[in-house]
């Protein structure tokens, strides 16, 4: 697998003084990643190369197609941006019965999906827990925490991240990729690799907007808290409200907003 | 069809000075939509309502699965967040078999494609043609022209803009939508269903990054530029090199970044 996921390129630099220079400027890498369940292609997806084995396990996390480790038996490189996952017997069933009645998408996050409800049906409302809290000062800790962990955002401006953190702030996963989706599948993907998942005592923080699919790719890590850097969206929002989510919204330290489930914010000081 | 793509809702906010306001804010809708051609689903969106007819008809154009006006003969809302595409009947047999050989995707952009190639294969290169070029102040003043079109942005934060500008700098279709490739099957759909594609004297302005699926999306239109306000990927440049289109990336007034084709911005002053 590749272990990089940036290209140097020779470009032309129009600079504020008017002046051109030319210069090797560090793009992004983005190719298509074709998944692979046994010998059928689940999903294509345009990624960066790298932790492949990851976007591949949390995509399947994501999907409900996976819930417990086990279920994976392995996760193998069988071509240039192939992956090919192998189920436990009974997991392959019950995916070959989803794709006959068509509830798997083909691809992309919400893609496919015939409702949103069918969605809600796959993953459980986070479960209530008056200890999961975050305090405001580690919250606002985190994009800072975030952005020194992002080696590839700072060298070519086109990248997403997404951070797992626990409640103290302590950052436990970090990924980069072009898409937010993939970047937020290889985080949760590591976590489930490692046995973490559920990640019900977890903050799950994107550095771009909140979308409804980062949103329920968090529910299905079981993850409590979602922020995002940028804007949600109502569906996002309403999401997080009907899964029991907190999410939070434009955290620019000092400030933020709550969109949801405010109660595991500690916002005043004792 | 729904004509305003914000919601409001009631929120948290913590300010700057660590004060709690309770207040009202904008958020971008995002909602499903379901692209149907007769009764089939083709794709399933998560997109901004609004001109949904013209992010059918862009989609369908970048798809490769209309190429000319009148191979469209009806879009109908059929139902909440569906949208029915009626084919020319040749274009539909074109479709079916297609759908047989699996060279359609089954959703956005890029997912379910087999291999980049493939997608070559259905768009020619930009022909080149010496008078089609763009003057350095007419470049950099687009995206001051695209933000004032771009109400919702300036209200939620959180969405993306695509401009189609002529040459001389004139906007002639701005639209707007949670996911920055809608924003360009909105625009390029509009222009479209108004018979101005090839868009063959004209450039695409887009508010984010510039992926491949962006610039994929300016071939299907015959655009022969493509800029962006943040930074493309490799495979973005890649394929504009090979499809004989201009790219430029961090387009931020007076800078700008030229990817390929240089040719066609004139740099120097005569």
């Amino acid at each position: 697998m590749k272990d990089t996921g940036i290209g140097s390129e020779k470009i032309i630099r129009r600079k504020r003084d008017g002046e051109l220079e030319y210069q090797t400027d560090d793009l992004t890498i983005e190719e298509p990643l074709e998944i692979r369940i046994g010998r059928k292609t689940l999903a294509t997806t345009m990624r960066t190369p790298g932790h492949d084995e990851e976007l591949a396990a949390g995509f399947l996390v994501s999907e409900a197609i996976v819930r417990d480790r086990k279920e994976i038996t392995a996760i193998l490189e069988t071509g240039d941006n192939i992956v090919t996952v192998e189920l436990a017997t009974g997991v392959k069933l019950k995916l070959d019965s989803a794709q006959r009645f068509g509830t798997i998408s083909s691809s992309c996050g919400i893609c496919g999906k015939n409702s949103i409800a069918a969605i809600r049906q796959n993953f459980p409302p986070i479960s209530s827990s008056p200890d999961v809290r975050i305090a405001t000062e580690t919250l606002t800790s985190l994009p800072d925490l975030l952005r020194e962990r992002q080696g590839d955002f700072v060298r070519t401006g086109g990248i997403h991240a997404a951070g797992i953190f626990d409640l103290t702030g302590k950052p436990k996963i970090v990924r980069e990729d072009i898409g937010r989706h993939n970047a937020v599948d290889k985080a949760i993907g590591r976590a489930f690799l490692d046995g973490l998942v559920p990640l019900d005592r977890h903050i799950l923080l994107v550095s771009g907007r909140a979308s409804f699919e980062i949103v329920q790719k968090g529910l299905s890590a079981g993850i409590p808290i979602v922020a995002s850097v940028s804007a949600p969206s109502t569906l996002a929002m309403n999401f997080a409200r009907e899964g029991n989510q907190t999410l939070i919204g434009f955290l620019r330290p000092p400030s933020f907003n709550l969109y949801s489930h405010v109660e595991r914010v500690i916002l005043e000081k004792y």
